[in-house]
């Protein structure tokens, strides 16, 4: 049975989205399919975990890791040993990556078994990272990847010292080939089944924060910062 | 800075464990792996979302999936037209393919930026999927999918008919290459910030589920089921 919701239509204004490619459009609920910058935007700046997949010996990887977006450029970081971030500094043609960041909203229970599904949102994102060497562009993308965590915090901590910064890779990966796939709504159940016995409907998702732990060795002086209230 | 919290060692009992292997060893913090059969399977089952790497025309290829464990078997299903399933139904050789599942339990913010990290548990599975045929099987398959979501649920809907079995892929990746990789604990400060003047500690997530939401069409008469409310 076909979704119904209303599908994520892209604007008469080209550069307010991106260009759907081969890869972009999926073979199913294409209805689902949402390619508005805007739109990719707030579901990659609600997420500060993604999970990055590449090839390593012709086989894949995905690994979770923490992403800033500073416009159209996203960056990941991690240590110089690490395989993903020494491969795309091996090379000057980069490494090619899938980045995709998924927000679940809520558990979608239909009728029938066939129907069950999520609400979610979620973005993919195909490209070739490169290795940032200039050490600017390296400032920003820290501070972003700490920013999309705690926004307020790049601020309120010890910035990184020469050593530190020689101990981290950062790579950075275009939006230039990016979808956003999105289910909102309830269950789409068969009208043969809306009289079974069964409950249907939506559970939805509420995350969230628990109270700020202070560390062990923490001056008892310092208070939550407001930006940790705000979370 | 090494971290400081204990290693999540393997039990002298090789059944207990999964073998690590070239690529399961982490080339970093190898103290947060963790091969213990308990320890994944818990983590896996905490999870009814994967992200499911995949190598496309050479290039890597990450979606979120719903995923289903049965003992030492993962399942995830999709329509017959969807690409990863196709592509693993349509060769004998199978799919390779790397299955990954994260759970983000706290943010973890230190005095220096640097020190900044997640307190998380993550399994990932390298191995090589099969397309399911034998349908009992794949009956398993879908119903451990549904029950991972929202236990209780398969039994409490209506179960596929022939034309919705025929509709779906089932595919499975058995548990042979496999390890966790988890963080607990404080912010792993540098003795020389300790007297820094910021916050430092954590940020535990709580994640939860709001109320259920009835679909437009339900029979008011049908209360909210008791596996919901267990939730």
């Amino acid at each position: 049975m076909p979704d119904t919701h209303q599908p994520q239509t892209t604007g008469p204004d080209a550069a307010a989205a991106y260009e759907p490619t081969g890869r972009t459009v999926p073979t199913r609920s294409r209805e689902r399919a949402a390619y508005d910058r805007d739109v990719i935007h707030s579901i990659l700046d609600e997420a500060y975990i993604c999970h990055l997949g590449f090839v390593r010996d012709g086989a894949p990887v995905v690994l979770p890791t923490l992403f800033g977006r500073v416009g159209e450029r996203l960056y990941v970081h991690g240590s110089t040993g690490s395989r993903p971030l020494r491969t795309a500094g091996g090379s000057d043609e980069g490494l090619a990556v899938c980045l995709t960041v998924t927000h679940v909203d809520g558990l979608v229970l239909a009728r029938s078994a066939f129907h069950h599904s999520l609400n979610y949102r979620s973005v993919v994102v195909h490209g070739v990272a490169h290795t940032v060497t200039d050490p600017e562009e390296r400032r920003i993308a820290l501070d972003a990847i700490v920013e999309q965590v705690v926004p307020g915090r790049s601020t309120d901590s010890r910035p990184a010292d020469e050593k530190e910064l020689a101990a981290t890779a950062v790579i950075r990966l275009d939006l230039r080939e990016v979808s956003a796939k999105i289910r909102t709504g309830g269950p789409n159940d068969d009208e043969r089944d809306l009289a079974l016995p069964y409950w249907s409907g939506v559970v939805p998702l509420a995350p969230g924060y628990a109270a700020p732990v202070p560390a062990d060795d923490l001056d008892p002086s310092i208070a939550v910062p407001e930006y940790l209230n705000a979370l």
